[in-house]
């Protein structure tokens, strides 16, 4: 095999769309088209109720050796009592900051046969394309001290630090320039600069890469108010660039915004090997476990194959076949195919694995 | 006089819609309906033009001797550029902490003559009567240490610390189920549990005093489901509390929806003095200083002016001024009058000043 892919379907419905995704690996394998080696690991509670923690040792050494990652979602309230090292997001954290995975892309598209989805007026999101740029390994995520300390007398003290560094904030602020420079050369940076010390200086350091890339309009947003006008005039924007927590929340709103959580992928890159070139890579859905659907076979499995698209154009440059991947799904919606959480009137409703089949058999 | 107001009309449009509450003060005075003295000072951008400072002491001090504080809003370009620890924000910042108001009351009301505009869809959001409890006095605000530090080699390091202890997280949780008692009893409690220890805390303390409401049905979100929730569904929230970083930007979403931006008024109290029972109080609009607008007369005075009915609501008892006041807002919308942030075919546009003077006269 030319290529390795480390499986982690994880919990809830990432089991039963990660299955749609081996079927179409196996047919471009079958085909020649790629040339994948397999590996699957657990992660979350299904690591959890095995090994008693969301993801081994085993499973994070194969997940660095692996050439790009693909992950499906954790949790669920099977787990909402286990200790919190071990809960189900612990997996994903790990994993993020063991592969350096500092820069998650996140695109919020709107398809056209979907645009009625949103709760957005038609007219707001039709044709939206944003990528939001989330900085994913440091903030308050990972910052230490990250602690709760019993005060006696029934107090306690919760503490949480975010830290950034000067180069953390310049890698990925020139990741979303770059990535600017193929899309319409703008960029919002948002942080609250007017209340936090980190916000002053990612303010600071956007500014100083910005020099180089005298070709990219840089517009300076507070992250509140960057919520805001997702939600006003979603159209404004282009590429976003943002820490850790604002990223969680901003491409959360940007996401439902397209009407199309259960579409979006998200890919986690890390830094190019110096010698190799090579980034690590990890590609999931936006969407969540949905604990309520799973098991029924209804979930949409879009996301996880369009996440595999992305792996296929980032990771192994095979621009032909992530377009065919993405060309297909386009193809299945336009035939008037819905899964239950994009159901219409006037179109079919059908479960994961027909839509899995259609997808495969364009 | 029975009570005292101190007013901060702050930068931008705040000094004119300032000018609209004075106008109101001025008729309940004269038509014994109160007797408030009125005291004027400076916060923000006009602070920092005539002290340096963007508010002297003399100023906190008066609004600590208040019985409330009236406030505009501040910031503008202008002040992009003065020292961190001396921008307009941080008046607010200063009057929040030592006033001690640590529970900002943030209601986002559609209001049925502005549904059409919202960028949701009408049904989603006709009727819509949130209440945000946002914690204002802790967290990332103000955590220490709030630092950045010089590294060597072009590095920095910024640090920003949320620290919350158990009281804090109580004494807000409290506002919020008493609060919700006079609603619909449902309380949604939001964090990020899965990654901050603060939110581990946050929801403990939550779910210990939820034990004191058993009449209060209580959910909890994670603050980035939240925001998509409030995008997707805003309906099925009642009261929602959450921290001072979640709360920024949550209620700012929140109001966003309700396409009354200019329209909501904000209060923030602290906790009952123990001899006199009274509570430090300040008031605010939700919108900002809008530089882009101010000194042309066209500035929406309705948050100004309901947050003055939230101030006789709140801080005086006054419950039929305030009913007076709040209907007097909505006769005027309903006559069609409109400021033109909230301009509307065959409605009349009007400027700040004849808005005030129309709700005045009702
Ligand atoms: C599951 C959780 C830890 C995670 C995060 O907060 O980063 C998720 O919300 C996400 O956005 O990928
Ligand atoms: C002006 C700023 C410091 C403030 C905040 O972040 O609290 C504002 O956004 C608000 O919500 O009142």
């Amino acid at each position: 095999a030319t290529h390795s892919l480390f499986l982690l379907p994880g919990d809830g419905i990432g089991t039963e769309i990660m299955v749609e995704v081996e079927k179409i690996i196996a047919w471009t394998n079958a085909e020649g088209l790629t040339d994948f080696s397999l590996d699957r690991g657990l992660a979350g509670g299904a690591a959890y109720d095995q090994h008693q923690t969301a993801i081994t040792d085993e499973d994070v050494a194969k997940a660095k050796a692996a050439d790009a990652v693909i992950f499906g979602a954790v949790g669920g309230p099977k787990w909402d009592d286990v200790p919190y090292e071990h809960r189900p997001e612990a997996a994903l954290l790990r994993l993020r900051k063991e592969l350096a995975v500092f820069a998650n892309l996140r695109p919020a598209i709107c398809y056209p046969a979907l645009a009625d989805a949103s709760s957005l007026k038609r007219e707001l999101v039709e044709g939206l394309d944003i990528l939001i740029v989330r900085e994913l390994t440091g903030g308050v995520y990972f910052g230490e001290p990250k602690t709760i300390t019993d005060l006696g007398e029934g107090q306690k003290r919760a503490i949480d630090t975010q830290v950034y560094e000067t180069y953390e904030i310049d890698r990925i602020a020139r990741v979303a320039f770059d990535l600017a420079r193929t899309r319409k050369n703008k960029v919002h940076s948002a942080d609250k600069k007017n209340v936090m010390k980190s916000g002053v200086l990612w303010d600071e350091v956007v500014k100083g890469v910005a020099k180089d890339y005298s070709d990219v309009e840089l517009h300076h947003i507070l992250a509140d108010n960057a919520a805001m006008q997702l939600v006003r005039t979603p159209k404004q924007f282009d590429v976003m660039v943002t820490d850790n927590l604002f990223g969680d929340i901003l491409s959360d709103v940007a996401a439902m915004l397209t009407g199309s959580l259960g579409m979006l992928p998200s890919a986690s890159l890390g830094a190019p090997d110096p010698t190799t070139g090579k980034r690590k890579a990890f590609y999931e859905p936006v969407h969540g476990s949905a604990p309520d659907i799973a098991g029924q076979g209804i979930a949409n499995p879009i996301a996880m194959i369009a996440s595999l698209a992305m792996a296929l154009r980032y990771s192994f440059n095979m621009i032909e076949l992530a377009d065919k991947v993405e060309g297909a799904i386009s193809a299945v919606l336009s035939d008037g195919l819905r899964t239950g959480d994009i159901a219409q009137d006037n179109r079919k409703t059908v479960g994961t694995e027909e839509m899995g089949a259609a997808i495969l058999s364009k």
